[in-house]
Order: structure tokens, then C-alpha cells, then sequence
């Protein structure tokens, strides 16, 4: 008999006697709208609004958290369907999902598996687990749900509670389906300026990015200051189509300005393909500070996701891309990089940055106490492989006591994913619930003063956080 | 209504089956007097004995750990009553109350709250927690108390039931409080030997100080040669007026000593005032090894407090000077840094080295291995953002499988905030209780060894570790 | 009255409403076999199967966990009889055990602790515990259960349900111990392959090391390429003893090959007894590269354990030689260290590679995430210092969420302590019963799939790790 699908009312809450208070904590936050100021579906979901395909395109494909366990126990990438480069290989979907609920052993104790059995149970309304026998009644299942008017992305953002959602877009798209949102659904989904390929000089591409750039702020990107100004202006339309926030994904948090000479000639020689290594390095910490600087004039909020190592292996990303989740943490530094960009915004009033971190290390020796003395520094909420209940439970161990609740940003899901957005919240709300309640049980904390702080973590500080500065 | 402030007594135990275990080790550890041998209280306290001011003054300005989380939610330094260096601006003390008072939920799930709570109720008799409301009315409570005789710094020493409290004093500190208090309140505040200011030679002010050291010791520190001989005879100064420890603020831990023709070069060319910053640093090492081998000699206690940048904003600095908060920690090392002293002295009878840190990664890694080794290391009570619930339960566990509790220091308080002593002391032990607790219910250890290691703890383990050397 | 030993039958399993659910989850792994495949315990033990001396030199001496702690309190290493290199100094046996139990407290909260009372208890059948009082009693009453037949190290290896064990052996042991151990116990006692002190160029002894791999293996080692082909034969000479693995311990991870005219150049240089240190240093990375390309080929597992000091003190080495506990942990890194191997054999069917680490920063940062996608890389236990309780639940908590249960290497107990193994699996299957119960009682694993996980972690994923590669 298949095993029976039934997520527990008080799963992810503390036993023992902070239970009881975890699950009213928990309680007082469930009717809160969902913000989701630092997402990564994909804009077309909304612009189109089409119904989604199969489970596997849905929920396996796309989702770097499931195909990497998969590949680290011997499944081999085509099987899974990951698109190559060069259009040969596919594999049918049904294949794929059996190839996913056979191996379903191999999520336990990991937030995928708590975030599916939400989405199989709450979203999709299935009864029975994953297993190689219920695999293919479960596709079935699921593609006649899919085939229903209310699945439609926008009938789920209705469904789901968001109250806005943010896409991820490059600094080079041209907005025009945001544009069409903006129409239709105003200020409930926004871009976000992500300038990572235009700033990183020796990535392949790259000309043709800055080109691009310049055709589309009208400015002479041939020299770095037209390229700037691109910047600059491009910014600016993001502000005018409703983005709230940038998004800087560099492999160190060093932001340290170059004079204009240096940065004129660096950018020179990368026109010309000659450009370094050492030399795009130190352009790329330029142009973080570039950012800041910007920031602080128009007042988007800066998102840096420092420290990970992209595309480990390359035979990876030659065959699939980027982004196949084989991209690898390193110990991250924040004290003396972010240094330049403090000195100088650090307490100014336009300025808003928010960190993110995947090593740990740094929670309490270096974001708590910056984010407990520097007004425009809050501390994201656990990003990537730390987006689960141990995580999340340990950052609140690490920051609190230091940088107290009211310098945390507030829950923000980062996730492509679109279905596991409630899920996503909703684990975020009973850790944190299960993190106040224990201090309600060890007299460390008042239960009055524990809901007020729920509610702020849940909704409100986001809310503060993304607010457009003045 | 105002909310009441009713400091829970079991506030800071555990929860559950290990909550009656802990009360017990708890309350046998509450008679116990309080060893300060890390203290930062302002000598004058004592020396004068005068009253203390308003509650501003005692409680919000001079402790970074208020105003720095005030500042990062935005309440200017000014508003705070920080004092600029130049004498301009000033805040009225009630205005700087009520600031602090209307924003006390910012401290929740901080150490400081919990601090403030302790010293509200149990030593000043407030009942009424701080907020926009309650502000004048406290403060004007406060004021009242503080007038009262028994709130003097000398009639606290004995509420508080303080044996020893140590203060931090320059190596060119004359000492004359001290030699008055050695007649009033005999072995009972005694100075500490801290020698950071003469040993960094790019510090503004370093070439003045150093000729304050000869004056003092009768010592020509127009030459490398004096300058070592001046310290050695203030260490017997030190030693002579009580000191039991010296206490050493470096960003790195490294102590490794110069050939003495490279340690005259370089202290040579800093009187000259054209020290280099990297010969400075290496100078600061080798005054590391220098410092460990007279303590060798002379049985002082050597705590080091490395890993942290100070003024991390050079604008703060400009403005209010050294200290206001802004200092913010970086990676530390201790397992190369010290191994030149740990080689030489590691095993010596007469040398004690207590180690503190900010950088959590170390306890498991490099502190606990070393000090389960080497006779010399004891590894000092958690520091500064550390000392906080979360911070020192996490150092039991990360420390005690490998080093045991009998290569820690017992606790130390480490603040300039006296009337936090009984807080911080009370709150460790609570801490202990609770971590032993555990230990006794899942069986790991007896209860009756659990008594006899909280009260070393407690008390002896920190009188044994500042003992005179032999 | 001396106190009663009487380890609990519900030691190190949590409190509270999880001890049901993790006593029954202990229990279903009680019976199950010891797989030991990552031992230190000496050949010559199954070998000769003599019988055990005096409980001195059984469970003092040898046991660096036991001599460093007693040393870091003051006791000399010649009172504990630390054999030194130039054979004087001894201690009586006696006189070392009296040293030892007089201060057992020393080693309250440490694995040792619980280790040593499991075997008093358990294995020796004791019944008081070690104080200055019994030491005299305890000692005679060991000698004598050693002294009896079912105390010979072969009748234990049946006593503690040991199915195989590994020793270590350096890759120029002849294994003519392990060939009469083949033919007495096939399959029981294997041997492991450690190169270490033949690759590491500039350590001493390694030319005269170089010429015996010649002679073993029949090749001329006074050049480069016949001492790689000298490595390559002994380890086909250990898979025909019936290895399952490499063993690799290396100051850093880093594993970059260089071109052969280097290696060759290099290895010249060493042989004239000129190498510098920094040509060692790569040559030595080098060589874990050949050796993860060897594992590839001949299917042996490659463990590596980065990131030790090794003789952090001269003067101990100089006195007692090397592996004395004197080795101190430094900051591990493997991102980008490992990347040359990963990008070459991360995705080789025959290859596997088991990481260990004494720096927990890593867990979450790089190991869970790298174990997480390569499908050759296994998370190895917790090892030396983290081979205890609290080391055992943050490994689970830091790596779970990211690489799940499967990709970690399910329990070894990397001891020389032969006594203490059962003692080492059984803690083990406790906190992972803890754990699991943790997860249970929280409502985020089923019960039953628990029962699974902790048989997996207790037997099969060690068996499923260490099995012939294709």
C-alpha cells in the first residue's frame, strides 16, 4: 500500500513545552500576506500567464536543490533532462519524474523534501508519497491539476497571498513584459536590476551585453563613461517600471573604488578582449562600489550574495550552462571589503544594503556586528543551502543577540520555484515561531513581545526593508 | 497600562526535564562572591566614591553595546550624547533617556536587555519596564536612587559581593589611585597592565606616551634597549600595586619575535616618525613574544584579546575618537600565531596565557586543541559580542569535548558598565547551570560532579587561573 | 565509599519526548556488525594475539585523547611514560594508572569519558569508578581480566561483532603480518594504504623510504617515473591483500598536478637532498592528485584528512617523535583545493573519495554542498577531535540539509584504541538516534523512514562507501 502523504499540522515546530507556544506564534502569521522581494520566477510566468506543463518541467528540471542530490547519487544529467547547450539529449518527462519519486529516500532531512510534501499535499491536494510504484499515477494526477484554470500563475499569486513578488532581471532586458504587467496586475510584480554579466569584464558575452547597453539608455558605451552613464540610466527605468532593489552576485564582497583612470584604461582593454583577470577582479569590486554609490542616489536597495564559487565544474557548464547548481561556496569576508562602501554610506539616509551570506562563519563575527552599528546594513534571511530549518534556527542563534530581530530584513524566499513559495514562507514563520517560543519558555522573552516580533519578522521588516528610500 | 518589569527567576534556564536540575545547580552557585579579574570599571569609581549622575550617563552613553544598537536603527550619535572631540554638541540626559526608553523592543532577544532588566529590577528596585510613557518617570526614580549613599560605588562593591575587581590601566599610568586604594580597600581593585598604546607604533600619540615610560621607569626609551627595560620595571610597578594579569588588544594573534638589531631598526625609525605600517605590524608581533616571555619572568597572567578592527568608520573615529562601538572583528588564527610563544613557553611552570576571541570558528578548530595541550593556555570566558546566552552555550559545546571544563578560565565579565557585574555573573552562571543540566539528564554526567564544576566555574576555576605565578 | 560506575542504559540519547522514539531507534541498530574500515589499531594485535599488558600500557599510554589532557593539567608526559626516542625515562605502569584515575574529573564532558566508562563497564566488567582511591584495586582487577583467554585481541574482534577492520599501513610494509592474517581470518583484518611519508619529500627518512618502495616493488625509485610506477604496484600488492582504501593526511587539500618535466625536476631535487620547502609543498599536492587518478584506475576509496599541524610543539617531537596529540588543527579549505580532481574524476564511476575535516566551517560551506552534487564524494564521520557527542550532532545538523543522509560515509571509528570501538559505534548510534528522534518528534522525518536512516548510517552506508569500485 502506498505510503500516505499527510505533512503534520505542527511539523517544523519545537517539541516539548515550546510547542504550544510555537503554534500560536505560528498561528498569528499564517492570514499575513506573502512579499517576496528577492524572487527568481521567471517574469514570462505572469506575462503570458500559461498553463504549466508536466510535473517534471514543473518541479524537477528546473530545480537545482533536486537534480543536484539526484546527480550526487549516480544519476546522469540527461536522464534528468537538463537541457544541453547544444540541443541534442532529451529525456522524456515522465522518465524523469519516476527517475525523482524512485529515489524520494534521498530528500528525508532535507528542506526540498518538507517543501514538496507542502506542494504535493497543500498546492496540488495529492495523498500519497513519492515512490518508484505511485510515480506514474502521481504524474497523471498531477498534469490534470495543471490543466485547471485556477493553476494558472496568476490565479496562484491570488491563491498563494502574495502581495508583490519581484522577478530577477537582467540590467540589459528591456522591461517590455513588466511593462505589460505593470497594466495589468499594477505594482504586483516588479523587476530587479541585476548588472552581474555587464559588470564581470572577462565573461564571454560581455561586449555584446555592453553594446546592448548602450542601445538601450542611448549612451556611448565605447568608453567607461558612457558605459556608466548606461548604468546609471538603465537604473533609472528600473525605478520607473517599479523595481524596488538591485542584485550583486560576485565571488567576493570586496567593493573598493578605482580612480577614474584606472577604471577608463581597465575598461579599455576589455573592449579590445585583453583584459586580465587580476584586472576584471578589481573592476568588478569598482563597480560594487559604482553601485553603492548609485544606490545611494536612487535609492534602490542593494542585495550582495557574495562567496560562491560559479560553475565548479566546467564540463558541467560547457555541456548545460550555468546555474546547474554545481556553484561552490568559499569563505566569504565582508569587515574589510565592505569597508569603502561604509566609510562612505554607511550612515547615509538614502543607503539601504542588505548581505547575504552561504558561510556561516560570518553571521556573528562580522554581519551581526555591522549590521548592529551601520543604519543602512540589514542582514538577509539565509540564503541558498541555508534556507532550511536548521539554518534558519542557527542564523537566528548567531545574529540575535548581536544585531537584535530589527536589523534582519524579514523573510525573502530567493527561489525559481515558483510553486514552493508558500511553502517557503511558511517554513520560515515556524522556525522562527519555534525560535521565539523557546525563548518565551526559557523567560527570555515576554509571549506578547514574541508576537509582536513575528509579525515584524513575517511581514513587516521586509516590508520596511524594500521600502523606496526617500 | 505600563507593562511590569518582572525579571523571571528562572529566567535563562533551560525548559523541559532540565529545568529542575539547573534550578539546583544554579542556586548553588548564588552565594558565591564575584572574581572581576578582567574588568573595565573607570578606577576613579572606587577612588573617589562618589555618587553616580543621571541614568543616562551611567546607562546609555558609555555602554557600546546601547548606543550601538541605537545608532543602527538610526538615532544620530549626537541624539545619544556621545561626546565629540571637539567639545561641540551635547544632549540633555532626559532627552537621551527617553531616546533609549522609546525604543527598548530593539534590545529583545539581546544580552543587553536581559542585562538592563537585571539591573532595573534587582538593583535599582524599578517595577515598570522602559518605554515612551514610563521615560520621565524612570528617570526621575533613578535619579533618586542613585543620590541614596548605598548606591556609591564602594557600598555596591559589597552588595554586589565582589572580592576582587580588576581595572584596565595604561602602562604610563602613575598609579596613584591605585596606591590609595591599596590603603582603603586593601587587594580588593587592583590594575591590570595594559601596554597596547606604547607597543603599536603607528598610534597617534606613540612617541609622547613612550617618553612617558621613561619618565616613569627611570628608563632611556630614546633607545630600543630602554624602552624594554621601562617595561619590564612598570610590570613590577604593576605587580607591586596588586596586578595579577596584563591584557593585550591586537588585530592578529601573531607573536613572533624580531632579532633584536631588526627590533632596534624599526623602533628607531618610528621615533624618527617614518614607521612603516608593515614593519609597525611585525613590531606589534614581536612585542606579543616580548610580553610572553616577561610574563614568564614576572607570573602576570597574559590574556589576548586579538581578531578585531578598530574603528571600522573613520568618520566615528574622527568625530567622538577610539571605542564608540565601531569596531568590528575579522577572522582570527591562533594555531601559527602563537606557536612561536607556545614552543617556548607553552610548558614553562611560571607562564599563564588566557585566550579570548570574537571569531567563534576557533573554539573547536585551534582553542580548545591548544589548551587541551599545553599546560600554559587557558581559554578565557566568551568576549564582548559573545558574552550572551546563545554565545556562551555555544562555548561550552564547542570547547569542552576537547579542552574539558579545567582549561577554561571560569568566568570573567569583561565591562566597563559596573552595575551590570551582578548581571553578567548571574547570567553565566545560569548559562553553566543549564548546560551542566543537560548534560545530567541525557545522562552524560552525575549530578554531583555537575555542583562540583559549576561552583570551579563559577569561582575557583577563575581564582586559580589569576593566581600570582609562582 | 568509592562512587559506583554505572553508565546509563539511556546515556547521550536526548531528554524529553524525543528518548522513547530514540531509545527504539538505538535499539534496532544494536545488533548490527561493526564495520570498521578507517582503523588505526596495530597488525601485530590480530597477528601474534597475545594477550593485553597492564591497563597503562593498554589505555594510558597509547592514547593521545588521554595524554594530552593529563598534560594540559601538569602532568609531566615522562610521568606517563611517554616512551622518548632515546629510550630513557620510563614510569612504572602503576604509577602512570595512579596519575590517570586521581584525576578522572579532569575528563568530565568528554568523549573519553564516556569511551573509557563504556569499556570499564562493559567490556572489563568494573564496577567503581577511577579516583585516587581505587586506582590500586581497578589496576590489579584489569590485569587480571587481561590475563584471560576471552581477552585476546581475536576473541574480542568476535566479542564486539567486528565483520572487518582496517589497519593502517605505511605503502612500504611488506603486509606479511596481513598475508597470516588472510589465511587465519580472511576478510576480517585488512590492510589500508598510506603514502604519506612517500610523498612528502622533505620529510626525514623519505630517500631511504624511496629505495625500500624500489625494492618492494621492483623498480627503479632514483627516478621519478619508477617511483610513480613503484606507488601504482604496491597499491595492486594491497588490493590483493584485500584493501579497500587509501588513507591521505595533508597539511592542505590542495590536489593540482603538475606537468611531469616538474615533477620530475622536483623529485630530483629531493633525491639530492635539496629540496626547498615550497617544492615539496606542491610536489606533495601533486602526488594526492596522482593518487586520486591511481584510485580511479585500481578502485581503491581515497580518504583524505586535511588541515593539522602536525608537531605543533619541536620540543615534544624531538623528545617522543611525532603523533603525540601535539597536533593543533588549522583552517581547512576544499572548493578550491579539490577542484583539479573533481573536474577530472567528480563524475568517474570507479572513483570515491571520503572527506574528513577537523575544521567544522567547512561542513555547511563546502562539504555538504560538494557531497551534495559530485556523485564520488562521500562526507567522512566526524573525525578525532569532533568524534563526540555535541561533534557528532552538528556534523548532522551542518551537513543534512544540503547532501542528505546518502551522501555521507555512515560511521568509522579512526581509532588505535582497540577497547574503545564498541564504545565509539555504540555513541555514535546514539546521537544519530538522537537526531532522528529529533527530527521524528518535530514532525519532519516518519518514524519508520527513521528506522531505515539509522540502519543505513549504522552499517550499510559504511559497507555501500568501502565496497570494491567496479
Amino acid at each position: 500500500m502506498p505510503k500516505a502523504l499527510q505533512p503534520h499540522p505542527d511539523r517544523a515546530l519545537p517539541a516539548g513545552e515550546a510547542r504550544e507556544v510555537a503554534r500560536r506564534i505560528h498561528d498569528s502569521t499564517r492570514g499575513l500576506p506573502l512579499l517576496c522581494f528577492h524572487g527568481h520566477v521567471d517574469v514570462a510566468l505572469f506575462a503570458t500567464d500559461e498553463a504549466f506543463g508536466n510535473p517534471a518541467d514543473l518541479l524537477v528540471v528546473p530545480d537545482h536543490y533536486v537534480t543536484r542530490m539526484l546527480i550526487s547519487q549516480g544519476v546522469p544529467a540527461d536522464r534528468l533532462g537538463l537541457p544541453r547547450l547544444d540541443g541534442t539529449g532529451t529525456a522524456e518527462p515522465r522518465e524523469i519524474w519516476r527517475e525523482f519519486c524512485s529515489r524520494w529516500h534521498l530528500f528525508l532531512g532535507t528542506p526540498s523534501r518538507y517543501w514538496l510534501e507542502h506542494e504535493f499535499a497543500e498546492v496540488l491536494g495529492l495523498t500519497v508519497a513519492p515512490s518508484a510504484e505511485t510515480a506514474d499515477v502521481l504524474y497523471d494526477e498531477i498534469c490534470a491539476r495543471l490543466a485547471e484554470p485556477e493553476f494558472r500563475p496568476r490565479a496562484l499569486l491570488d491563491r498563494f497571498g502574495i502581495e508583490v513578488i519581484s522577478t530577477t532581471d537582467a540590467a540589459t532586458d528591456d522591461l517590455a513584459q513588466h511593462a505589460k504587467l505593470a497594466a495589468d496586475l499594477p505594482g504586483r510584480v516588479i523587476p530587479t536590476f541585476r548588472p552581474d554579466a555587464l559588470v564581470h569584464l572577462a565573461r564571454s558575452g560581455w561586449s555584446d551585453l555592453t553594446r546592448r547597453l548602450g542601445e538601450l539608455a542611448g549612451t556611448d558605451t565605447s568608453a567607461y563613461d558612457g558605459y556608466l552613464e548606461g548604468l546609471r540610466l538603465r537604473r533609472q527605468a528600473f525605478v520607473a517600471a517599479g523595481a524596488r532593489a538591485t542584485d550583486h552576485g560576485h565571488l567576493s564582497a570586496a567593493a573598493v573604488p578605482l580612480d577614474d583612470a584606472t577604471a577608463r584604461r581597465i575598461y579599455d582593454t576589455a573592449l579590445r578582449g585583453e583584459v586580465t583577470a587580476a584586472d576584471a577582479e578589481i573592476f568588478a569590486g569598482h563597480m560594487l562600489f559604482q553601485m553603492a554609490a548609485m544606490s545611494a542616489d536612487d535609492g534602490l536597495v542593494m542585495q550582495l550574495h557574495p562567496g560562491v564559487l560559479r560553475d565548479h565544474d566546467p564540463a558541467i557548464h560547457a555541456t548545460y550552462g550555468p546555474d546547474q547548481g554545481h556553484d561552490i561556496p568559499v569563505a566569504a569576508e565582508f569587515t574589510r571589503s565592505l569597508r569603502p562602501v561604509l566609510e562612505r554610506f554607511g550612515h547615509a539616509e538614502g543607503f539601504r544594503m542588505v548581505l547575504f551570506t552561504v558561510d556561516e562563519t560570518v553571521y556573528s563575527r562580522e554581519l551581526a556586528p555591522l549590521a548592529g552599528v551601520y543604519p543602512s546594513v540589514r542582514l538577509g534571511a539565509p540564503w541558498w543551502f541555508l534556507d532550511s530549518p536548521d539554518g534558519m534556527r542557527r542564523f537566528r542563534e548567531l545574529v540575535t543577540e548581536t544585531a537584535g530581530f530589527y536589523n534582519t530584513s524579514g523573510f525573502v524566499d530567493d527561489t525559481r520555484a515558483f510553486l514552493s513559495i508558500p511553502a517557503r514562507h511558511d517554513l520560515a514563520r515556524r522556525i522562527d515561531a519555534g525560535y521565539l517560543a523557546k525563548l518565551v519558555v526559557e523567560h527570555r522573552l515576554d509571549e506578547d513581545d514574541a508576537f509582536r516580533v513575528a509579525k515584524d519578522l513575517a511581514y513587516n521588516l521586509a516590508a520596511d526593508t524594500y521600502a523606496r528610500r526617500p
